[in-house]
């Protein structure tokens, strides 16, 4: 049950903010394991709504779950020199199978029991499944293989955030093959795109799409593309990747396939994966200070009744009523909040603070008027957000409701970012205020190398989120890199990110 | 793709069998890693089906789903002394969390990222999730606790079966905090009545219910209740567990609660699970030695429709009649297999290999007959297997055909294990030639000492599965200890076992 106090203003301490609203809103809880956190049942459920809408998207788009084991050998992970060299200083590595008593009591691990090869938890499995893949690929009539992986990984994080970065975290991970490069390139896109259009049309969050620069780019890819959304502290939060492989990890692992012309071909692989981290980008882009706010379609109850009365003779009338609406307002998910301990103000609190879309109070007096006060949980500035209305009214309109609330939710984000978004900005000077000052999103000429990024990066901190499709990109393309003023070969965006 | 040599038969080499099944019908196949199998997207999507239903009935039943970490930190498993006993023998265990490059190459772990406390890989969840609920629960008001977790667990086992013990499985955790000891044990009763309906109702793998013996019970629980089922080869499997933990947990971790009364009291806690485990069984139960027998309610495939035609002229009338039937069939789950570098024979084998309930078959003169070629999985013997239907007799009755399948496999099961259940047994060398010959079901009396179950465990392999509930016992109770010949305290139901 959420306590009383107020949140921190987001504007006071925008990351004490986050960390109250994730744990007074029961998303999550911090555990006893450095680092790992406990998904509670509220935050799961938003965890599994999440993933039942992809899941359905992945399979539409022809994609097969299977499962791959937890373990990878070391050895798979040195295969491929960018990919150990990207995650050999977070594995956490399994090296006995066994404890047994030490003297003097207690346990320690067996030293009889050392593995010969350690084996790393995986923290993505490229190598464990590209590896079967080329058991089970001979021709090229067995691709493409399109598969997907629901799974916890594990990278040993060193500084850790609820849902942002934590050791242990849940996710989903595509793993295809192709029989050429233009398919690969093409599903790698395609996954993007349905990123983006799973995260603007179901999280209500509006994201820029575009290719990572080489430096950003997964430990092994061709070239990584990304969703980057802004969050109100106008700090970039990179929601989802899709990395087009190429053939780096199917010259690894053997993965070869007889062509339709008779010769002996490498596979082109791609990978993309979206995780729990979708969780805090969500309370990010749409959190308030009275805490959580639920997009419709991914709130796990979007519609509280909360029903109130004082008399114990009021109870039965009132109970009655609420659960006849939450019956008429089926199939929209409904929670009828019948606790006898909680004063009806204490209710209203709890709902609020886990970012219900909908209240709806019912008491004998609105009984009698046939009426129900309806409470949206946010509203345009200015505007009222408690209505006495006709009981069949709000039955009738609610599904409308929900769906304007979820539109108002995502153009409010987009206006949002857009007011932090920078362009046409002509010196690293300027560039520099708004980075270290406002933040946001910022629009700039970048002559292609790494040592101008990696200056900013190492100036400002701010990185090249993406180099943003022409869709987002600048009416005027800008003529020049912001840091060398050399010819700028493409726009980038830049942000600090999470 | 299935290969088209024929199985092994089953009475030649069971074991060799399950495993050919296994592997041609792509449920699953093996990894690198020792001891840990990958899932193929077939039976992956078998283990969704099965997951999504008892998802649905764990929430029916109040339950809510929630994510607590991977890893224990060993001290955690220590506090429960029988849990620890059960389970430090085959724990996987990290030590380290990075990899350094090696003198002369390669990598090992960096002993400078040694971790104090070792952390176990859960091969099961109690200790962690009882420290959480004692930070959540303060007062009786807070309870009953009734969560479920869906996980990948590890135990290192020394050997292994393709889904019947593999080092890592999945698997769903129930855990739940009570006020009494009567509501714990309502729920522990409660769950395994759900295992029960799931299996006899979805898996048509009829199981016989009860306690445990003392010696079988689980590491920490109070008393243990199973589902146990009698395979194909007459050894038992035990498909579900469900356990009454009492307070052992509680007073370990110390989750209390402020009672009613105001008096501060330990909370009485369950746990029950079932497994990927559950695959392996249902291949056993009613696979042929044509391959997989797939119960209609959880078949990935109900109904595969093979198009048949030798001319290209004829492709486009046959395909856009298999589209039209898989339309009409709808929801009923179809596929139709279009591929055109097999033979329909090639076709028939692998469908039947992976045990789709139904085929169907359509050329061009069934389409000017308005029939198509109706193909049972499996008949009773005397039967044919195969029918020439009206198109409109099949898409009509294809619903109750399923349902009919679904029902049939459920009586083969339960006459198939009534035939190899044996009551009455009078004598311990009798019942020794019937363990340690044909195997099956043996129903005998037991005077409740561990010592004449040891004997049996020794001399025969033979253990008790359950102490069957009053549905299952034998008319007459059976007034002697089939070992010791002592005063029956309990019917003992006995099997070699999984």
């Amino acid at each position: 049950m959420a306590d009383n106090k107020s949140l921190t203003a987001r504007t006071e301490d925008f990351s004490a903010w986050y960390n109250e609203v994730v744990l007074r809103a029961e998303l999550a809880d911090y555990s006893p394991v450095r680092g790992c956190m406990v998904i509670r049942p509220y935050g799961y459920r938003l965890w599994e709504l999440m993933r039942d809408q992809l899941d359905t998207r992945f399979k539409e788009t022809g994609h097969q779950n299977a499962y791959f084991p937890l373990f990878i050998p070391q050895s798979f992970l040195e295969r491929e020199a960018q990919h150990v060299e990207g995650f050999a200083k977070e594995a956490a590595i399994v090296t006995h199978t066994r404890l047994k008593a030490k003297e003097g009591g207690g346990l320690i691990p067996d030293p009889d029991s050392k593995l010969e090869e350690p084996l790393i938890i995986r923290p993505t499995s490229e190598t464990i499944i590209y590896e079967m893949f080329s058991k089970w690929v001979q021709s090229y009539r067995d691709l493409p293989l399109l598969y997907n992986q629901w799974a916890n990984v594990v990278r040993w994080e060193m500084r850790t955030r609820l849902f942002l970065r934590t050791t242990e975290f849940l996710w989903q991970e595509g793993h295809t093959a192709h029989v050429t490069e233009a398919e690969a390139e093409e599903e790698t896109l395609r996954m993007l795109g349905v990123y983006r259009e799973f995260m603007e049309g179901w999280m209500a969050m509006p994201v820029v799409t575009g290719p990572k620069s080489a430096s950003e780019t997964f430990p092994g890819a061709l070239r990584t593309y990304a969703t980057e959304a802004l969050m109100q502290d106008n700090r970039a939060l990179q929601a989802g990747t899709s990395h087009n492989l190429g053939q780096n990890f199917s010259r690894q692992f053997e993965l070869k396939f007889a062509s339709e012309a008779g010769s002996e071909e490498y596979a082109w692989n791609t990978s993309w994966g979206v995780s729990t981290r979708m969780v805090g980008a969500l309370v990010m882009t749409h959190g308030d200070d009275r805490g959580l706010v639920m997009p419709p379609r991914l709130a796990p109850i979007q519609v509280v009744i909360v029903p109130i009365f004082r008399k114990d003779e009021e109870r039965n009338l009132v109970m009655e009523k609420a659960r006849d609406l939450a019956g008429m307002l089926r199939p929209i998910r409904t929670h009828i909040d019948d606790r006898s301990n909680l004063t009806p103000g204490a209710k209203f609190y709890e709902w609020e603070m886990k970012g219900v879309p909908f209240r709806i109070e019912v008491g004998p007096k609105d009984i009698s008027k046939q009426q129900v006060v309806l409470v949206r949980r946010v509203v345009a500035e200015g505007e009222e957000r408690k209505q006495f209305l006709p009981e069949t009214d709000v039955i009738g309109s609610m599904g409308r409701r929900l769906d304007e609330f979820q539109a108002w939710l995502m153009e409010r984000a987009r206006e949002r970012r857009e007011a932090s978004s920078h362009r046409g900005v002509d010196s690293y000077e300027r560039f520099r205020e708004i980075i270290e000052g406002p933040g946001g999103f910022v629009y700039t000429g970048w002559c292609g190398s790494a040592e101008c990024e990696a200056r900013v990066k190492e100036e400002t901190k701010a990185t090249i989120r993406v180099l943003p499709f022409e869709e987002f990109r600048s009416p005027e393309a800008p003529a020049r890199c912001i840091v060398c003023e050399g010819e700028s070969v493409a726009e980038a965006l830049w942000a600090k990110a999470y």
